[in-house]
């Protein structure tokens, strides 16, 4: 039985004539807990294939701009990033969080590489345009896409990018911009080139039948399923924008996407826990 | 006569084998102002061989580190690093300037990638050794050799890199680390693989032989003349070890070092400006 499944994979891997590329994103739940963080980081770097760790900001960000006088105004749960907000937020996601990450990989021998999507321009984006609300300084990263080209000299080479929420708009600036679509339009953009993988991390076992019931995890979801869980009101609100970037990635070429634990990272990867999802 | 040069300058790289290379470091004057910094950042971006740039932290960290309540304490002109310290310096040099000087060359279509001595593990260093004074989090090159493969990467695909003084333990910390001590690193490693030139980039037109008279320029340095100088009291103390430092990298393989203003890169660069420093 297991020796049929390896046989299958390789099939697979044969048909489609592409490596398997595993992207994890990673929030603040993990970011802000140190023993966490260490145990996650561990279980990334066994991960033998090749791989790409896209980052969060957590509350610290919050917390250092509290202290230097910078207050957080959000406006529907995004960060309205100002001329000082962004100072902050590329000193704090590009360096602080960045480089902490990037230490503790090359401690355990993963030979992590830290960058914002400005680093040479691994991720192009633009100034979200002001309509309604003015977000300032907010990268959108639209139709244009992520090139494989320079991603592949780093994958090609066992280097582990390392990936801050941070773009430039080409005209000077750094942009504030959200992780999970940073992780969907580089799984996107990369999935021409590999078998891509997406996995999602936060804090929850996964999608959930019942907010309250960690063990109500729905291992398997489709759009289908999707839309009667929508319609029954059954899903909280905070992870739909999760979902429907997902939808949008297995639709743009990303082979599989998982949601769930941080810290079940490996059972994630093999099928046993969090939520897997298909068209 | 113009021919000629040509001529002998490429019998000159046949004769290496070897493609030349820029390192350019530039300190706080640089960074703490940002009219200099963009006029430098062009003059840098027109370069057309290969080149990395490699910068120092201005005041910009004291003055966040103020706001945050973290004290700056010095021995010797050395900040002295503490837990707090080491997460300013990685905010502010390998976060806040980094990644502005990446988008201001992104800006002007140089493909920047902005990294710390910990990325990939581009500049391997360890924990400086407590022995009468502990420095604290600061990082010591020693005689640990920079590997031109990784570099070579960047380089031979027309990324330019932009390193922040900072390096790391394999313990999984960051270390604080004298950028003119990298910048050498750098150049002599990569001398096995390239011809080097190394430029130290500060506020004067060059070495003085009279410190109040920018004019005073020395154009050509050796090191008989600088025990010279030095014996006479002739030098101002600062520029000792900036001068140790040029000696020690060509002694190890750079092909020259010229010392000069930020401000006349390109004069730097053609022989026309600056101190230019042979053994």
């Amino acid at each position: 039985m297991s020796e049929s499944n390896v046989s299958q994979t390789n099939i697979q891997d044969r048909k489609t004539g592409r490596e398997e590329l595993i992207v994890i994103k990673i929030g603040g739940n993990v970011i802000d807990n140190e023993a966490a963080l260490r145990s996650f980081l561990k279980d990334f770097g066994s991960i033998t294939a090749k791989k790409i760790l896209v980052h969060g900001g957590g509350k610290i960000a919050t917390s250092i701009g509290n202290k230097l006088g910078i207050e957080s105004k959000y406006i529907d749960g995004r960060r309205i990033t100002d001329d000082h907000t962004i100072d902050l937020v590329t000193m704090v996601y590009g360096g602080l969080i960045n480089k902490k990450i990037v230490a503790a990989l090359q401690m355990i021998h993963c030979n992590a590489i830290g960058v914002t999507g400005a680093d040479a321009n691994l991720v192009p984006a633009q100034k979200r345009p002001v309509k309604t609300i003015d977000y300032g300084w907010v990268g959108d990263i639209g139709s244009t896409n992520v090139e494989p080209h320079l991603w592949s000299l780093f994958l090609d080479n066992q280097i582990v990018p390392v990936l801050a929420p941070l773009t430039h708009d080409r005209q000077g600036h750094m942009l504030n911009t959200n992780a999970d679509t940073m992780a969907a339009a580089v799984s996107i953009g990369l999935s021409t080139s590999y078998n891509v993988k997406l996995v999602y991390c936060f804090e929850k076992n996964g999608v959930l039948e019942d907010i309250n019931d960690e063990s109500s995890v729905i291992g398997k979801l489709d759009e289908k399923l999707y839309r009667q869980l929508k319609a029954d009101q059954k899903l909280f609100a905070g992870i739909l924008p999760k979902i429907d970037n997902a939808f949008d990635a297995i639709r743009s070429g990303v082979s599989e996407v998982i949601i769930g634990n941080s810290a079940n990272l490996l059972q994630l990867l093999n099928g046993e826990k969090g939520t897997t999802l298909s068209v």
